[in-house]
């Protein structure tokens, strides 16, 4: 992971309102929030309708890849056109004695950019292994490489991380001095996702072990 | 959960296109994404570009309920506007053969409709008990209820529950036929969402134990 700090342009869309706080605008907090997660949400406005796909990503430096099928329309909408794309990581339910100061911990980042499919076929294929490999670091080299009717049967999106809101909450409920004498519970429920054991396809022959790169994904 | 079953409406943004098998078009199938998904992803048009905001979010039959800071401009820009809200749930990485024939399991709600603020205060008050015990079941009744000026920071939408795209992935990689003999691991890496072990606010009360709901909400 880049150790990178140059800020990030604040724009009005990303300046924060409410929880000024939880507001953070260098880059390594972005990639604290984008790297280790394994999914995010693209939103697209299609027919001049917002459209919300969940999809995997990858990044190289300040640029981040999606991807999807070449056939997806909405995905498709997005080329040359504004988007947001959101990564969420939800840490913990946080149980206040107030229903109002009730609230969740998380780290979230909200990215504003122009889109584009990218074209250049050399750039494809890089983007294509760096989604891969964020998923399951190492996979792209062990698994059989694309086809050229693969490949044109996959689109590639790029979005420049140049406008982003990072937000992060953390703690424990933020109660009301008044309401602290209540005689209500309080406290966080920690949410975390987790990898299970590998399960192997029954397909898979007897002779080939579990590789290292699965091993380490879920351990 | 309800068990009706009447269909969703189908429309053409609803349309699935690559993989018609993971489409699923009726009521208990929606329910059955929404009511154990935890946050969403909210999609919606502020100044002519998409937003996604991730938020919490409750159901009430066929309306979806989501709630907001009332001084948060991109929530309120949904009030009698489209919108699209993606509950996902990400059940595993799917490791094929091939690079292309990757793939996730994943549940996945992508509704979408025109949404309002509510203004009725007894459905504001339903509603935001609904998104409360939506995260913790039986937290609204007994935590401390909101003052008039706590009702009148939280903003709340609405959304029918119309129109909506469901589509589940289960299972094995499906590789191509010719790649089953390669010697290449595949199979799937399980994930989940999972609760730790409630963790007490400091400043709780030393008489106060841990409630049943919570407890029944992590086990």
């Amino acid at each position: 992971m880049s150790t990178e700090t140059t800020p990030l342009s604040s724009t009005p869309r990303t300046t924060l309102r409410r929880h000024r706080e939880r507001g953070e605008t260098d880059r390594a907090a972005l990639y604290e929030v984008l790297d280790p997660g394994l999914i995010c949400h693209l939103g697209v406005v299609a027919d001049g309708d917002p459209v919300v796909l969940p999809t995997a990503y990858g990044r190289d430096g300040d640029t981040l890849y999606l991807h999807g099928s070449s056939a997806n329309g909405a995905f498709l909408a997005a080329d040359g056109n504004r988007v947001c794309v959101t990564v969420t990581h939800l840490d913990g339910l946080v149980a206040a004695r107030s229903v109002f100061s009730h609230s969740v911990n998380y780290r979230s980042a909200v990215i504003f950019g122009t889109a584009a499919i990218v074209t250049d076929e050399d750039e494809r294929w890089q983007a294509l292994r760096l989604i891969t490999d964020h998923l399951i670091p190492g996979r792209w080299a062990a698994a059989r490489q694309p086809t050229t009717k693969e490949m044109a049967a996959t689109a590639v999106l790029s979005l420049p991380l140049t406008e982003a809101s990072v937000k992060v909450r953390t703690g424990m409920p933020k109660d009301e001095p008044a309401d602290l004498d209540l005689t209500i519970w309080a406290g966080v429920l920690p949410v975390a996702v987790t990898f299970g054991e590998p399960l192997a396809d029954p397909l898979v022959r007897d002779e080939i072990p579990l590789p290292a790169h699965i091993r380490d994904r879920v351990s």
